[in-house]
């Protein structure tokens, strides 16, 4: 049996999204494009997906445009808000996703684009005080990029405080909500956000498909370009079976958000408590009001043990699977950009936990085991 | 019962690549960059899908790139040989696909490449001669991007004559080949061609998945910036079932080959003296010969008809499903680019029947019934 307890890196597709899926790979395969009737079956699935997500977020259909994963809708945004929208500043933090941090380093070496970021403090909570003053000095068009929860530690930024002081100074805003979306309630006509992204396998949809959401006023152009799919915003055949999962998989998620949050929530405070019983050196990192936190994340700073990092894998021969920080860039053999900005060193060993609906206390009682066994034998 | 005649814009999924697919979405969902047992899985199913495919064309596994589609792969070919590569010059045909032509314009527009378009005659063969004169003038660092095989008309180009000319003049060669790809060999050692780009659902492939070729000597980096995925040529968590269906798709076309293209090519044949015999004014668009032709498509310019294009929807309304010229650009209101640069007037009707596997003779008899009966009509 094994514990899986890295759902901020992927979720388990969930059987009923699966099945929503099979028709659209079994009897629907026509091309969107196609003008006949099984390409206008497969074109009325993508629309009625985007109508479905659309109304989770009180956005428009026209609003949401598909793509092929969370990295994907953040390139487009960022740099074909560069291309179309004239933005020459883009402010944001260090405890971005990667896909957003490169982009922005290959945004300021080719295209010259002024990057501010903004500092974090040590439990990764933007510096708003610091977002005001940078804007109220700004003299070109600026866009603020600031992920909505960290992927790593789970820590939440205020969206309507960003939105808010962002509307105040007439700048573009972005939030990175891969990992929020699905989890967390959005209004995009109450919040005054020009741009969300979303990847489905963070809420138990398929890989290889996301999507963002842009505001009719701040419309960026196709990033890649083609044939006229996704009115023109998105070229290439669509992923059908995904979108319709996509859709499917949100719509679930929000039906149930309440009862899974309180389950899943229970499960971080149930791993919080006992953590603390079994290694009472243990250090959390990220924010812990539930409020200001993913209640799907618990971050935790491990002591040092003679194994160092190879602890991860010791779990992982017993089956029970957690990351060390990001799964996107647990390849490489720098720390966690994350947890350095937060002035966490590196003497510690960082372990994400990340539930889902799937997991139980169980899970939580038998990694808890599985640590104190790891640190009892150093003793 | 319906017909499907549109296996050139997107063919029916296997139901064995489907069984292929679905452990990656039942059990093995790990994210591929997760260090873990789960994500290991996951990574491996890639690394042997990217043999597979490798295998197929004989290159090595480190040239092959899985992206979302062909779209993307193209996307990323002709934008990053301009941003990586140093190339100014861009030399295509009038025929490509879309996601080429608008790409070129891009890049023409927004980054000063100079682009030249090779004339092609009135069956969509390219003028290799001023091919090569062109080639003969170059000043700057240049890529060839040429359709391997026209997705409207089925006119193929001579990769190993444009490969030589290439190689002669010391310029990089693209072929686009996703209407060719798992329906004709290739050999990347023995043809020397740079680029080679493919979508698996052209060949009974899932929609939402491509890849490209990219040869050793001739390395663009990533498109979509971010994580450290496909060895950093392309960020995104992986489409993981998505992948492992393409390169099982792929590996049955191969094997499957010859039987497939008999069987195809009878059906193309029989519908070419079928419909002769129904609608003696017929005419047929591209190439006659078999060995410059795709061996799944026929393209007709039906006579005049009352009708005009609403032919299509009558022939929908029986439910035979065909395309007036490509799926990617039937949503537009102008007529088929690819026709009009062979020279071939608005006047008639064009109608593209592309086959696959499925297709049986009893396809094409109820398609030059309907045809005939459609044109008795109006007698």
């Amino acid at each position: 049996m094994s514990v899986y307890l890295d759902n901020a890196a992927t979720t388990a597709l969930d059987a009923d999204v699966l099945n929503a899926m099979l028709p659209f790979y079994h009897e629907v395969y026509g091309n969107p494009s196609s003008q006949h009737e099984m390409g206008r079956k497969a074109k009325s699935a993508i629309e009625e997906a985007r109508k479905t997500i659309a109304g989770l977020i009180n956005a428009n259909q026209g609003e949401i445009v598909f793509t092929s994963c969370g990295t994907e809708s953040n390139n487009t945004i960022l740099k074909c808000a560069v291309r179309d929208l004239g933005v020459k500043h883009i402010i944001s933090t260090p405890i971005e996703h990667h896909c957003v941090l490169h982009t922005l380093e290959y945004l300021s070496e080719t295209h010259r684009i002024k990057i501010t970021i903004l500092p974090v403090d040590n439990e990764g909570r933007v510096d708003m005080e610091q977002l005001e003053r940078q804007l109220s000095l700004i003299n070109e068009k600026t866009l603020v990029s600031i992920i909505h929860a960290n992927n790593e530690v789970g820590t939440m930024s205020d969206m309507d405080a960003i939105a808010n002081v962002c509307d105040k100074y007439d700048v573009l805003y972005h939030a990175d909500t891969v990992q929020s979306f699905a989890h967390y309630k959005f209004d995009v006509k109450k919040t005054p956000v020009h741009f969300l992204s979303a990847s489905a396998h963070k809420f138990h949809g398929p890989k290889g498909v996301g999507f963002f959401y842009m505001k009719g006023a701040a419309k960026v152009h196709s990033f890649i370009h083609g044939g006229g799919q996704e009115r023109g915003y998105r070229a290439g055949t669509e992923n059908v079976a995904g979108i319709v999962g996509m859709a499917y998989a949100a719509k679930m998620a929000y039906e149930h958000l309440e009862n899974d949050r309180e389950h899943i929530l229970g499960l971080k405070n149930y791993l919080r408590e006992e953590v603390k019983k079994a290694l009472p050196d243990v250090e959390l990192n990220g924010v812990l009001d539930d409020n200001q936190s993913l209640f799907t994340v618990l971050s935790l700073s491990l002591p040092t043990h003679p194994s160092g990092s190879l602890l991860l894998f010791k779990l992982d021969m017993q089956g029970i699977y957690v990351s060390g920080s990001s799964a996107c860039s647990s390849g490489a053999s720098v720390g966690s950009h994350v947890l350095a900005s937060m002035g966490k060193g590196a003497d510690r060993i960082p372990l994400r936990c990340s539930f889902s609906k799937y997991n139980t206390k169980e899970d939580v009682d038998i990694l808890v085991k599985a640590l104190k066994n790891l640190y009892e034998k150093t003793v």
